[in-house]
């Protein structure tokens, strides 16, 4: 942490208060501004704690919050699902596919049948959180069976669920192998840690407002719990100009960001993020080509009539598309 | 709703579209274009159940999806909080004030003897929601002694306590007479409702990217378990300008709207709106101006070192401009 | 233009005040709403004449403000500089490129050697808005000498000039095939008139907080001098996430948008949107595939340090990166 | 300037990069980190100029861009209007009202007549920028004598004229005290220097989506003419929440920051950032409370029928809340 402050009188009492923290420092005098460097471990350290105090003109960490999912203290890491590890030395990017929502058994059944040869991992949940009480919201436990039955099918495919409770994992845990947690949820730690404990892999996706670095702490608070199995999702940002043409405006600039920054996994849900099928294709590619490492993305069955689904209805593609979208990931 | 369409050809299978859901329609043909207005209760209904369509041009709502916090449903309404009416109707603002987090037991007791003159609800949370897992997370459980004696020696003030859990209610109920839902949890629709089916007064923070559709609909799930007893408060939004000179943008335009559109009490968070001290007060007056049912404010004792809080250490007030605020609001 | 309205007492009088306006009107009566369209041309109108009359609780537009570049009004269109045209019938996307700034003659006539075998039409300009005015400026008048030198050595390659003030087109003249606003002037109607006026193609960038129909409206006020060679470019838009790790935040969303609601061509500039170089890439091939007519590139010289550079020297790409990028735009 | 870099075996060419440009290094190592401070003067450093270099995470200027405009340098001073001195000494905020623009001369005319006992200044354009090229543009040259007329019946009160173009100051001269440069024409560095130049006092309005530091260096571009007749006008900026209920967000948060930054004196437009007249009271005691140095208010005569204002009618206040702001201001 570094403290920018006015070349003046003021700074003797600041050197005091920061020594008096147990904190070395080390000031370079510029010619208008001075800067101290505290040394040592300023992870605790709140901005407000010096912030307030006369003469100081910025408080600024030089270091950032998150240890365990940064990538300076872990250069190599990867996350693994059933056979598969995701990471950066994977042969090719991860394909997660599947309704948004579980909606009826011949849905689900149609969509999954149709994707499984380009699809790595299967989604289509049970649980779906939404805007308004009134609307769908997932055929919660009333439709553990066809996942059950999804599973028996294809026992070779994991499946992500997402999660809203902690009291839901219990009927969740026998038809999951991914847990999910919407951007909705991003910010819920308590729900974060209990997930975190099951041991199981996680998918933390990004909420519509959060900053890079607030996002890596909410992966931190699953890492406190011993479980480093985390994949970062990016599904679009929310923006002055969003919501007219674009759900969200996705925001690909992150990808590199998070390499650079953390070693966990990223992907990309080209779905949620643009809210149009016909953009889902453009975007998996430029994703991928900034290095995602896969692709989590909304299937309907091919044929289907779109204004019939209950979630999402614009943005779904067709295992057709899907199909082409893997033979690209896997170039 | 009501339905923009080009004026040609498609409009007859979309008309059909629209029947085949057992709407009555109203066509309006204009030079351009055509408007179609769907008769009846579209609440259930998703936008993509037509925007899809060939010929479609946009689908918009004419009615709000949310119904019980509607003002158009419910002309008057108020909140009980102890002996205290909140609402169009209430003698003056209620202010509710305390610190941010309970930190430690003389910390708490002497801004709750400093402010009790001026503050006609208590606030002090034990459970605190961090950005960071590494900074103080609140006493939670261990702190639950000292709201007990401030309830002691304060029996006729109401506490307001942030949840962040359905599994913590039974650690708060004691000592909570209204359970506040934070920014972060606007959207965990299992907690809204859990917290709901309590039946105590509930604050809903808007988060901080929340329209004003999405904060009521939030308001709408709590109201559908029967709990009316809602208040919202507003506390700063996230702009591509926030976060250099303050903390959030204060949206006070958004009280205004609401008392329009819902019947819910509405009041505004002065400290987590603009993280500086020497901003609550003239934005504490505009709100109230602007016709805010109430405050919600941060203190810490008189002659504390601000740089020695936990949480939020650079907005809290003290009891001397607590007590101005609050003359100002009884004028 | 529909007026949506209370159901009551108050339509009567809403109803008079706009046949004073001498407009008819179409009332649609639903459960709760009333919706009343205005028939005739209401561009002229704004929302102010009706929106503050008691019952009014909506005003919007159903027909765009803008028409001489509307899609709805001029299905086919297309732009031409020199030989090439520009629009949905092109052979292939057209590689605009060049430096950012004319900052020597021998960084000017190196760049312009190496990509001229790639890029149809060349950028680099002597006039460069700086938000500092400590910065470079550009060479401005004084550059003039190597355009006319580029232009010597390439007779057959168009060159764009970016234009800040009516009193400049004088100079750049003869240096200049098309002409560009940059996106702090897209609100500087004097200006998009003037430089309208003369005839040239335009190439109108959007500003980075642009509604889609802002950004049309200005490209109307050329239209309405008469020319039509107008050609619109994304660069990236500001939002509360960017300028961290992504200079502005590329929004692909709109290219699909503008071609859906505008008759003219689009194009995107990856360089200024991301300002990495090692995103030009990706975001380019994304573009293309979403619709893009087009790229606007920066480059500088094989082996240049871009730290030398005085403008924007992350982002620019050499040849070697822009001879891949315009293969695949040729594909 | 500071460099904050990894500390591995990159940093020495990093050094060597620096002392190249002739700047002496503070070196300061931290258990992490290394801070490179720049010594010297680094306004005309950009950042790109070290960002791109091996090992560098962050760039950080510690100093401001700006300097002629900056509260460091020029502790104290004063913008002179008429007899009236505008900055920290002033004896009461300064009252600028008037029509948004003149449409008719017996509006104008009206609006003065009633305003004059409560207003410092006067103002209400003759040029509008207009989002389309349909909408009303202002009378123009055509104007003129209304605004010589009002010059005639009230000598002693300043006008403000808002200039588009360096080609109209000609005609504007004679009528005008007070330049302003709008919201759209913040970043156009050529009409702002050419303004500067004339010598008179510029109100320069923020642009929607700038920061704080842009809009200071707009400022700085006038000061570099000589020119510091400089006042500030926060008029409110766009989100992904304003627009619905409010047509800007006013961001009140800037004025106490922009008193810590600069010397220059900042005003609050209640009418623009709102949108609406309901709000301008309160929004303006806000701003008051905060230090603002002044208001500008859009008014339309008692009476009028504001449905008929050819430019913004849902935001115009009449004399009757002008007088309650203007004695509220004086107190």
């Amino acid at each position: 942490m570094i403290i920018i402050a006015e070349k003046n009188g003021t700074l003797d009492a600041l050197l005091e208060h920061v020594h008096a923290l147990d904190f070395k420092t080390d000031v370079s005098t510029g010619d208008e501004r001075v800067v101290i460097g505290l040394i040592g471990d300023t992870r605790a350290l709140a901005e407000d704690q010096f912030s307030p105090l006369p003469g100081v003109l910025e408080v600024r960490r030089i270091t950032s919050k998150y240890k365990l999912v940064s990538r300076q203290f872990r250069p190599t890491h990867t996350v693994s699902i059933g056979r598969q590890v995701i990471g950066d030395v994977m042969p090719h990017p991860l394909i997660i596919a599947g309704p948004c929502a579980v909606e009826t058994e011949e849905q689900a059944l149609r969509t999954f049948a149709e994707i499984a040869p380009f699809a790595d991992v299967f989604r289509g949940f049970l649980y779906k959180p939404r805007t308004s009480p009134y609307e769908f919201q997932g055929l919660r436990e009333e439709g553990i069976h066809i996942l059950q039955e999804v599973k028996r099918l294809y026992p070779e495919k994991p499946m992500v669920q997402e999660v809203l409770d902690p009291r839901h994992l219990d009927v969740l845990n026998a038809v999951t192998d991914v847990y999910q947690i919407g951007m909705r949820n991003m910010y819920n730690y308590e729900l974060l840690q209990e997930v975190g404990r099951t041991g199981k892999p996680i998918i933390l996706k990004r909420n519509c407002a959060a900053k890079l670095e607030e996002w890596l702490l909410a992966a931190e608070y699953i890492a406190t719990t011993g479980n480093m199995q985390i994949i970062l999702c990016e599904r679009g940002i929310r923006t002055s100009l969003s919501g007219e043409y674009s759900r969200n405006t996705p925001d690909l600039g992150v990808i590199p960001a998070i390499k650079t920054a953390s070693c966990l996994p990223i992907i990309f849900d080209p779905s949620h993020s643009t809210g149009h099928a016909d953009m889902v294709e453009a975007m998996s590619s430029a994703a991928l080509q900034l290095g995602a490492h896969g692709l989590e993305i909304d299937v309907m069955p091919v044929g289907y009539d779109r204004t019939k689904l209950r979630v999402d209805g614009a943005q779904a593609i067709t295992a057709v598309e899907l199909e082409r979208v893997a033979r690209a990931a896997r170039k």
